[in-house]
């Protein structure tokens, strides 16, 4: 079957312990145990990063990002060399589709056993062309936090890929639930913050602004790439607070996502938005046809 | 060998699914596969139950919690029978130790599969003497959320007991990187909410006062215990909201969770406290021995 997902597990996820190749496994067989701290708390990070036509794009940043993660929970430092190689594996042993997401998981392991879980599953990614060409309708959501809560709870582990992803996903229920696409989070000051699983890019006029990662957010990889793409065009790029009246003045919002790529906002809080069709058409065919 | 884990595995852990018995699996053997959402997402629930000399204490108040946080997480309804057969089969299957702990978990199963994951897990607990006895240093954190939280951000599973626990286990390693125990977390405006994995009460004269549940905090069941025998005492119970500096005033502080019972603050934030220990005594005494 073209779409049975294909899984390589890390016998070693962490440096330092005696290195294993990565070797594949059953997908649809168990892999977890019950008392494996990934499932029991969440407590484990993750990346997800999409191959299309077979290039896994931005892999060097999503690796790095893997290891900022896992320092920001004091877990293990991933092998990146063999995180590499099984996210390689993975893509090559899977049968060729459009887009492939690689999702490469690292937990605190079973309790008490001093060992990380790891593993990297293949499956393709979900169908977005009608989002990509015709935007999506999104909810501004307080996130009920304060913008400076990387100084008054540094512990928290915002701005970490954490498996503790239960609130995202309520976001998106409660949003879906109310025939929104997507959401996005503000903070208790109305800061514009990120979405469940995606970065807000504002364009003004020549400028493209995202809100800072000061802010307890994700430093987004794709909206990375497409900074970089439109600096190569001439436009300024800018990491900029930005509050939710201020998106009113943007000609363009766009949501950026590993598994989306680019996908044009056509409504924020139900109030209609326009873009500019030709811009977004070489933002997209940039971010599926880069391989950077 | 005396501690090692009873796992039992639910085949049908929601309601309205063909129903199956329980079956005993090995818990040292996989169990979950590696794209199940408890697991992806942190996306699913838990209770900890304490079997103290072979007595689940509270266990119909944990699963009706169980049932609450289901609700909250647009979970199916758990099939509580099911769960309440599996909980008393895995306490029934392990040796007898002094503290059994029971967790059940119930996660949204595997991607797109429509059905649940569900277990419970049986284990020994910790040795918690020492604590019990004299008792644990406490530091406040902030958490970094509005009391008005519950109001504002009513999709924020605040409330639910969630697998998705990464930033209480990094609390957890907060304080104790500090030389300290546990934490209690604080609002942005100073009230008192609850710990990472226990609820708070302070003794006022003759009057027990815990925070209340609007402020986005798990209801004690343990402490829910600890009210009940200090009513049989005579003392009043409230559910009061707490300055971090009404705490001052109180004559003990007590940390409640199944796996500890009850226990005495030492120092809070370093300050040294007080307690009745005749008082702690015979509260950890009813804690340990009411089959309630």
């Amino acid at each position: 079957m073209n779409d049975s997902p294909v899984l390589f597990v890390l016998p070693s996820p962490a440096a330092g312990h005696p290195s294993a190749d990565p070797v594949r496994a059953d997908a649809s067989a168990p892999l977890l145990r019950a008392d494996d701290l990934g499932v029991t708390r969440g407590d484990g990070i993750f990346e997800t990063i999409n191959a299309v036509d077979g290039y896994p794009q931005a892999l060097e940043a999503h690796l790095a990002r893997f290891e900022r993660s896992a320092t920001m929970l004091d877990l293990p430092a991933p092998a990146v060399d063999t995180w590499r190689s099984a996210t390689l594996a993975a893509l090559d042993a899977h049968p060729p589709v459009p887009e492939l997401l690689l999702k490469l998981v690292m937990t605190r392991g079973v309790e008490g056993s001093g060992r990380c879980s790891g593993w990297v599953l293949a499956f393709p990614n979900s169908d977005f062309s009608r989002e990509r060409t015709e935007g999506i309708d999104l909810i501004t959501l307080d996130r009920a936090y304060p913008a400076d809560i990387m100084t008054i709870a540094p512990w928290l582990l915002q701005g970490a890929k954490t498996l503790s992803y239960a609130l995202n996903m309520a976001a998106l229920r409660y949003v879906r639930a109310r025939g929104a696409d997507d959401a996005i989070f503000v903070s208790t000051e109305g800061q514009v913050l990120e979405g469940p699983n995606s970065t807000l890019v504002a364009k003004f006029d020549d400028r493209l602004v995202t809100p800072p990662s000061d802010l307890g957010i994700l430093a987004g990889t794709s909206q990375g790439r497409l900074f970089r793409w439109a600096q190569q065009r001439g436009l300024s790029t800018t990491y900029d607070r930005l509050k939710v009246d201020d998106l009113e003045s943007a000609d363009m919002l766009w949501v950026c996502s590993s598994g989306r790529l680019v996908v044009p906002v056509r409504t924020l809080d139900a109030k209609p938005r326009t873009w500019d069709a030709d811009l977004h058409a070489a933002a997209l065919a940039h971010l599926r046809t880069a391989r950077d």
